[in-house]
């Protein structure tokens, strides 16, 4: 569901005769939130992970369920984070379906590279993983202080439902405007590896390189700022 | 309403002299997001019903109400249906009317249709179809997923009111961002069939084609995806 | 603060100089919708009202009282629209004050009396009045229906404080999107006339014309869309 | 939280070669608005306070304590006010990281400062100062109305969390889009001057002055437009 409308709505900004082509940057944030949304709506039965930053980053605070009735143990933990790759790469190939012939009347390879997955303004490992550990590192420690995972205790309904949803998809949109600017704000490891995992396998029309040199930096940036926002959350965020 | 609302806001993007002309794509997912809350609003009593795909995805989830008091039976639904084409109709014919002067001094006959009906982005009925039902499924599984309508079980006071109207109204804002750029979204077969026929019917200055050929997509596509939905959401989305 | 904060977004995106010179329809809409919000926050004693349009839809539909403690009668009918119109007409004044040296340096008189009041995109004072008067009925008979006022009965917590206030803004944002476009949607008489008195007043260098002619459709519309929707709301709208 | 998201939507908007270079004041605003909204989100310990305007407000009203369990005396004040400063110091630091290259390529030193701390459309302190006052009066009189912070008497369960912190981000957003037109809308005495701090003392590739001429504005304005609306609020928001 994250990467069906995730993608989609960069697909509609940037792809040719689509009826979004040329909208900016705030649409771009705004469907990426709502399909947060969408995902954490979905997936509430195992507490609305769709993010493995925020599910080590939750094992690092110390919460011992990742939902209700899920312990954290190292299978769940794993299972956890394969079906969130599993899960990025089908929302992809659908996102590519939806949009098929704007992917083959497209001619610039780089655009239909930036629908599965981002890349940097300015390219610089060092920098760039800084900024997605700090990205990230927002939305984890934001999530957790708001106790909206029922793993980290937030069994407050106005935490959960709708509420819920729509409190972390404003989070990400104002991510994407505050923080996204140099790299794209992947925040989420298998949000962008999954979906150019896609983009390697796929028979898209005159596509590109999948730029595997820059594959890492979304993936351990995240995950540093998650580890990170987890193990302050347990001491700067005391219950209410 | 949704109709009225819907309709008033691609007019007001796209007809000559009006103080939106020329706005984009998001301000009419706006438009369309906060036309589907308004309609939810007024719309309780019979459990916000608006759109076939949404109920006839209800009815492949196996619910047995379709709203408090309101069995699903062939009679319910057939009652639903009508309702949902003749309110459109009436909503489009009060669109047209809060445009009169605008459409009366707009020279294209194609920017007039768009007010009523979508229209492809590329032509091609088999993908057309693909696109509007990965669209609507999504529109109707998040829905039964959030579990709002009263019918599948929504009973929490949490997903009515306000709060369950807005959180549709974002759900479309954010289905219109990722997945409206192939077709414009129509997600609602009487949304797109309701003012084609008040096009064809109204005397409006200057119009053309109605483009019957393409007016079956958008009718069966969301058919295709509400029904999907409906089957796999009493699979996939056990109750909390 | 409706009209301060209301007239402030349009002084913004239009006047010279300033930060948002240029933004457009949707800007505007937010503007206006989170006027509301915040006018509705600081009067919530009175019952939200700062619109005669909704006041007298609510006279029109039936309702007992105007706000908790508060009965419906001639002399508080009275009360209140004064007090809208005296509201309307301080708010304009501020805004002046705010934005008193953009004001001074724009050279262009009808962008100074926009930002106090609307004006037609076609002048044709009959159209103009049934847009009006339907936009104005979308959003009386909605609130009627949500029962935001607790005089309609809206008395379940979900409907008080930043939530409702939040329904209302974003039905504004919506109704603006979708039937803003030929008049810049007063859908209140105090909003537009209080304004228009105060730039009539207020000395405003290099001032124009307060386009008394176009005055009383601003008036006349919303008045007749809020009563035809409090009349139809008593029958169509029942209880849940 | 604030100054890092706060100062990183204006680094996406104005520095060279973001991802959101050149989008307008909405973006900017909604970036501020879900600043506040974070921050308020991981603060609701001390009860949300980042903004010495509101934390003055609120003395001016009368009320007891600034948050469950901390009483308002001389010392509680200072330490507030302390912490509101060194946690804006510490965001512009962490903004100009996330940023560190984009500030490093980008040529103009106006659009570097701009980043950190806000300046006036058109320079006429007394005017500044007086729309300062004003957007802040919105602020803080808006927030004791709605009763957010505990120490104002918010402890309806529907003024917490997620609802109230989008309630206090949204207002930010009509602010800026009603009132941030003439000076950028600081209406924060420490969101202006601790960046400006930062801005002298951080060794930023190419950067200009730090403008301290205007430096006393947004700091003046803002106290005397809290201060203005507590005291008002005492009198004119009785508890509902």
């Amino acid at each position: 569901m994250l990467l069906l409308l995730g993608g989609g709505v960069v697909a509609n900004a940037i792809l040719t005769k689509t009826k979004g082509n040329g909208q900016g940057f705030l649409f771009i944030n705004w469907g990426w939130g709502i399909a947060v949304f969408a995902g954490v709506l979905v997936s509430y039965k195992s507490g609305g992970h769709l993010n493995p930053a925020v599910t080590l980053g939750l094992l690092a605070s110390g919460s011992d369920t990742y939902a209700a009735g899920v312990e954290v143990t190292a299978a769940s933990t794993v299972v956890y984070l394969a079906a969130e790759l599993v899960g990025a790469m089908i929302g992809a190939v659908l996102c590519w379906l939806a949009y098929k012939d704007h992917f083959d009347e497209e001619p610039d390879p780089a655009l239909k590279l930036a629908v599965f997955s981002t890349g940097p303004g300015i390219r610089n490992y060092a920098m760039n993983v800084v900024t997605e550990a700090i990205a990230t590192f927002v939305l984890v420690f934001v999530i957790l202080g708001a106790g909206n995972f029922t793993g980290a205790g937030g069994t407050d309904p106005a935490n959960l439902g709708w509420l819920g949803a729509f409190g972390v998809a404003v989070l990400i949109v104002g991510i994407g405007a505050s923080l996204g600017g140099p790299t794209g704000y992947a925040i989420n490891p298998t949000r962008d590896l999954g979906p150019r995992i896609v983009h390697a396998i796929l028979p898209i029309k005159g596509k590109g390189s999948s730029d595997w040199g820059y594959s890492w930096v979304p993936v351990v940036g995240p995950i540093i700022g998650g580890v990170l926002a987890g193990l302050l959350a347990g001491v700067l965020l005391p219950a209410v």
